[in-house]
């Protein structure tokens, strides 16, 4: 039990398969059949297209005089313009709908620290989901550095370009720190999605499937299992929202007191969670609770540990692509709300749910920063879009056309 | 005479009109009326498209298994694939034919150091030429620092992100280190267009000048007034490509070993100029010269200082907006051909006939340098595009469509 119990990276050791994150997949998509082969549908696409990033002009360049206009003499003009007032550049550029996707590689997917060169086809990707689901212009940033110094040096140093950041995909706990300081440097509106875009759709999810199993936020007990970037940023949105008991696991076990080897970023959770000051396993922690959030490693729960769980459990199984538990077991154990990742099942927790509609909503209102306030209201305006939630339905679906509009107007507010 | 005849900043005083870049503009545009108002239109055409650069998706967006493709679970494919492999991201992303054009706004046009928001349209503008000459997607980078180790750090930080970096609008002497470092740390393609794209094409175009003069290159004195990035880049080339005799002005005048203000780049140049140790202003230089290239200011020679050089003189008055001196009086002084940076007269000598071709051709090549070679290769193929040059056609029309290939191939061998 306690080989297949403990959350984080030491648990690669109860799938059974090698650890490597290949090997990873390669069980994921046998344990998950999907209908046609997306690995290698995927490489052949990729490569067809040689990547997901095309830039095309928005004037036309068909001859000297649309080169005049677009280009010198006639751009001095613009530039000029923008010397005089360097906010004109939101008017004459495509800076204010432009948002850098910016990665360093280091926690990509459920790959891990790929580096930033293979974390690039999930930055485009990322990039023209921006497009493809609120219209903005998105670039993919890779960077060649860890160091949270030269991270945040480089960021800075780029930032003039765009209207927006999204970081994606660094790992905890530089992310904390990366994006602090960045939100404090820059006047542009910067969010590491990982951390809030994940925080925002979890709370979304659960209002609705809150109100299908007739509790109460005040009165529920959670379970977060993972302390990284999402697992950190739920917690903190869904302790302002009002979850009054929430035990954190890492893969050491329940986040308390006694710990005496915690980082600052998980000492902070105690200050919002743990209330009774418990210590343990996540088996321990699970008991009686009522939500358990994964944002952890695949594989790690059967049907005996939510058995465990009070009646009416809700299951949030997010790790990526591998769940924490697959959906036959967790109802086998009794839940009653069953979310993944996953887009072959009912109930994906995807973040494009919530980020093109944030990005937008900034970047047309002019907001500076995007705020705790913003984000509950998004998650709350992309719960309401659901009038009446069941087991199988409590989030929209990302094709959703009033998402977008719902979310982006939400922070506008 | 001597106020009109400075070369550099301190000769803005000479053109009669206030020093500011605006004014500047201003007076260039009552000098050389245009058929139409490219300021206002440019503007328009700015704001009404909101910039010019959009991101559009090469792959299909439609629906879930498009996503599956696209982005997860697909990408993890293409990701792990890179993760082994990192070489491959040109094969799965857009990296292999992305350019960043990337500048600090401290050079930019004749305006100046206006800052980078104000940079934007003209790297914008930069990045769809490359898009329409070459097919390549590139993407406009402006910095918010002007130091030089925190540009070489964004830089580096970013460049796993791209397939070459075109760097633009840096001011000298910072520009050369910049680029000399980048070139020794990354491992991708680096060229300052400034210093090494006006190189090419005024080698291009001299070569066919040359020819129609009946003059040959070892023969001939050449005087480069104007020791910023475009001066060092073009002197070092034709130094390098046979040119004997030049000599380099700089606002205090010409470059020689008395001088004591000389700055590292500016010595640099004596190794390979003023052979005979001359020392006095431009006028002096002036003396019996077959080439004047002007990349300096507007405005600072009149008839009487061309009838001062050798008979079937060759100018280049290349400062943009405003060339150093108009076409009526480089005739009126003797001239035989007259070149300049204005797409409203003949013989413009345009970065735009280089830039494109040499990125495509080492992106295709996988070559990892642009090289002195490349550039003699590149300015002899353009060149060689003029079978029979005129003294309004010494070089081609950036709209022919022989140019990139031209290039491109020539930088391949």
């Amino acid at each position: 039990m306690v080989d297949t119990l403990r959350s984080g990276r030491s648990s690669r050791k109860g799938l059974g398969v090698q650890v490597s994150p290949s090997a990873q997949i390669e069980w994921c998509y046998n344990r998950f059949p999907v209908k046609k082969d997306y690995r290698k549908l995927s490489l052949k696409l990729h490569k067809e297209k040689r990547g997901k990033i095309e830039i095309v002009s928005r004037l036309p360049l068909r001859n000297k005089e649309d080169l005049s206009l677009a280009y010198t003499p006639g751009v001095a003009a613009v530039s000029s313009a923008i010397a005089t007032d360097r906010k004109l550049a939101k008017v004459f550029t495509s800076s204010k709908s432009s948002v850098a996707v910016i990665s360093d590689g280091s926690a990509v997917l459920g790959l891990g620290n790929i580096g930033p060169e293979a974390a690039l086809p999930v930055m485009e990707g990322k990039a023209v989901l921006f497009k493809r689901f609120a219209g903005l212009d998105s670039f993919p940033i890779v960077l060649g550095t860890q160091d949270t110094e030269e991270i945040i040096s480089a960021i800075k140093a780029i930032a003039p370009t765009f209207g927006a950041i999204n970081l994606e995909d660094i790992s905890a706990p530089r992310c904390f720190e990366i994006e602090e300081r960045l939100k404090k440097e820059l006047d542009i509106p910067i969010m590491h999605d990982d951390q809030h875009g994940t925080a925002v759709v979890v709370l979304a999810g659960l209002i609705n499937a809150l109100k299908l199993v007739k509790k109460k936020k005040e009165g529920v007990k959670m379970v977060v299992n993972g302390a990284g970037a999402a697992g950190t940023g739920v917690t903190k949105l869904l302790s302002l929202y009002g979850f009054k008991n929430i035990l954190v696991c890492d893969r050491t076990g329940i986040i308390g007191k006694s710990r005496k080897d915690l980082s600052p970023s998980k000492r902070d959770l105690l200050k919002i969670t743990n209330p009774q000051n418990i210590s343990g396993s996540l088996t321990d922690a699970l008991k009686n609770a009522d939500i358990f959030i994964g944002v952890s490693q695949g594989n790690i729960l059967k049907s005996k540990n939510i058995k465990m769980m009070s009646s009416n459990s809700i299951i949030f199984a997010l790790a990526n692509p591998v769940p924490e538990i697959i959906l036959e077991e967790a109802l086998k154990g009794g839940a009653k709300v069953y979310a993944s990742g996953r887009s072959d099942l009912p109930n994906q927790i995807n973040n494009v749910l919530v980020y093109p509609g944030i990005f937008k909503g900034v970047l047309e209102s002019g907001a500076k920063q995007i705020t705790d306030k913003m984000k509950i209201k998004a998650a709350e305006a992309l719960a309401g879009i659901i009038k009446s939630p069941t087991a199988n339905k409590i989030i929209p679906d990302p094709f959703d056309k009033r998402v977008v509009r719902a979310v982006s107007e939400a922070v506008k507010k």
